[in-house]
């Protein structure tokens, strides 16, 4: 089977990596770096060049293929996903674009293409569990989910490490974040109700509201549903101190003789600060408690879930995480073990017990374990 | 006797409002701005509009009158009593300018100009005391000072002013501080050495290295002299976390399509969030402790000052601790108190015992009161 990887990021290429190590996939890789291309062909994959932000290129790169990775950056999923729809082609996606994914499910149903979305750690994992647990309770009360890709050094001022790319983090630093309490839907600032959380292995993080629900807004029915950002603690205030002094800002402001976002200045400044340089390790936790009834009695179940950086393969955590989840459902739709039509969040793989059972396994085998507590 | 304030800024309107209370002095205050000539006209004060960064018009602007009062922000404070200087006239300074001073005191000489430097609260008061133990004492070992001013009400997230130009406290923030220590000349990063300090009817404050010692390092012979800024707890982490990740960078980064210095932008942001609102509220800590000897007994002997915002001429503590220090020197001068030719900076004041007390006398007479503690 031939598989194509849009993307050769971190995550991308360690997808890439995991994938070819399988003797029944052929992987190519696509990037528009030559540099990305030199590293991975360096690597031992095989790689091709194309400019993903061209619907067309995107088209193109995939039309011999069976099945399509996508691991692009957030800005440019939505339109790579439409693209791949279009060439009608399967795809399994990880690059968390701010869009409404369903907005392109009848597409994929037209197209009869099986589109799975979101498919990291969380959003893709904590999905997966509410989905099964949905499907095996006769009532979801409340969802919680805690997850942060931290380093494993804390260095001040940020303690933090952007795993993924730092305008991506900036984001996620001021859209307001969406929940459900007491059935009803509830809008509040990033960044807000910081809480102190203990985690086994780490000690003491702080949580803080995100907007990562995503399509569990839509696709479950639940009267309490939170998703917190978990970081060292302190990490919030100076986040917030930032944005509320206006470092954040998208409106240009005049400063010395020119006009200039404040936003694009704090990004280049935060990207020196956080990249997370060679031999750095980072860490991720995530915490999982979702609570329902079964035949009259209420039910509780929690899993924590703390990967650590692969030194072996210089792999980061998060991209172990994200990328080995997503390669676990490349390899439930290639062996034909997900048949759904159209846009599935992984909250729909769970509601099967068998891919349930197959997603978490494959991840086991990779080391990432989630312990139920 | 006619005097001329040169720079109607908050300080500057302050001290023409002292000295035109004195019916010995016709005050005329210089200003570039418009709108400060309408508002200190408004005020009943006698207005002339110049250029205060062109030589030439201050030269024109001092002419007529007798004593100068400068006022001018820091950047051009220097060219600023040059300027006045070559015109061959006296002048008490306020406006804390970068470059040494001394270096005028030849042309000072020359014209037999008097010219009172740093005459404010901290640089100011604080050499007159040093000045005076130094001439009481046989011998000083030690000189801390220790000054603030900040608004009266804490508002997270910075929990601070700029009483002065923003501009003026991120280079403060940015410029090593030089001390003494164990007779050595010592250069340590701004920011640096966060204590907390208990200041009464205040609470607790923090201080940290700021380079303030300026003249005295070259006029004070003592093994041991220090200067820190008080701030509300935790405004030196947030200032350090903005310099160490390049906000206060001068070198130009590319941020979106323009090249922009990180400073101005930074500058801009804190603009708007420091500024002092109507009605607001500030206060000026300083404390002084001098250790010395005096006939083989050790003397130690420490001033605190806690100075409030005056509701009912609505006059800042920053413009009255710094202000009125500067016209008590103004009126020691034009009472022909002071008659030193040259560069002199406060501590010259403090050396004679009655200028000293002619100063402190004028301070508490406006509620500026020194308590030894």
């Amino acid at each position: 089977m031939k598989i194509v990887v849009l993307g050769g990021g971190r995550v991308g290429s360690a997808m890439a990596r995991d994938l070819a190590r399988d003797s029944q996939f052929e992987v190519t890789v696509v990037d528009a770096s030559e540099e990305a291309l030199r590293r991975l062909g360096a690597s031992g994959l095989k790689t091709a060049r194309a400019d993903l932000s061209d619907p067309a290129e995107v088209r193109r790169a995939v039309q011999s293929h069976d099945l399509v990775v996508g691991a692009v950056p957030g800005f440019m999923g939505f339109d790579t996903l439409k693209a791949v729809l279009e060439a009608d082609k399967d795809i399994v996606d990880i690059s968390f674009f701010d869009e409404d994914p369903f907005l392109l499910d009848d597409l994929a149903r037209e197209r009869g293409r099986i589109a799975l979305v979101d498919c990291g750690v969380a959003p893709g994992c904590s999905n997966l569990f509410l989905g099964r647990m949905a499907a095996e309770l006769d009532r979801i009360d409340s969802f919680v989910c805690y997850v942060g890709g931290l380093p494993a050094v804390r260095q001040w001022p940020f303690e933090f490490k952007a795993v993924f790319s730092p305008i991506d983090v900036i984001e996620e630093y001021t859209r307001p974040a969406r929940f459900k309490r007491h059935g009803q839907p509830v809008t509040l600032p990033a960044l807000s109700e910081v809480e102190p959380v203990d985690f086994p292995g780490v000690g003491t993080l702080e949580a803080f509201n995100t907007d990562g629900l995503r399509t569990l807004l839509r696709t479950i029915e639940a009267p309490s549903m939170v998703e917190k950002t978990l970081r060292y603690p302190g990490h919030a205030d100076r986040m917030r101190m930032l944005r509320e002094t206006g470092f954040f800002g998208t409106e240009p402001i005049e400063a010395g003789a020119v006009r200039v976002r404040p936003r694009d200045v704090t990004a280049k400044l935060l990207f020196s600060s956080w990249q997370l340089g060679p031999g750095e390790e980072d860490f991720t936790a995530l915490r999982i408690v979702i609570e329902g009834e079964k035949d009259g009695r209420p039910v509780r179940r929690a899993w924590d879930l703390l990967d650590r950086f692969d030194r072996e393969t210089e792999t980061t955590s998060m991209a172990r995480t994200t990328g080995y989840t997503c390669t676990s459902i490349v390899r439930l739709v290639a062996a034909g073990l997900y048949k759904h039509k159209g846009i599935s969040p992984p909250e729909y793989v769970g509601r099967d017990a068998e891919a349930y059972a197959f997603v978490l396994r494959h991840l086991a085998e990779r080391g990432v374990v989630f312990r139920e507590v």
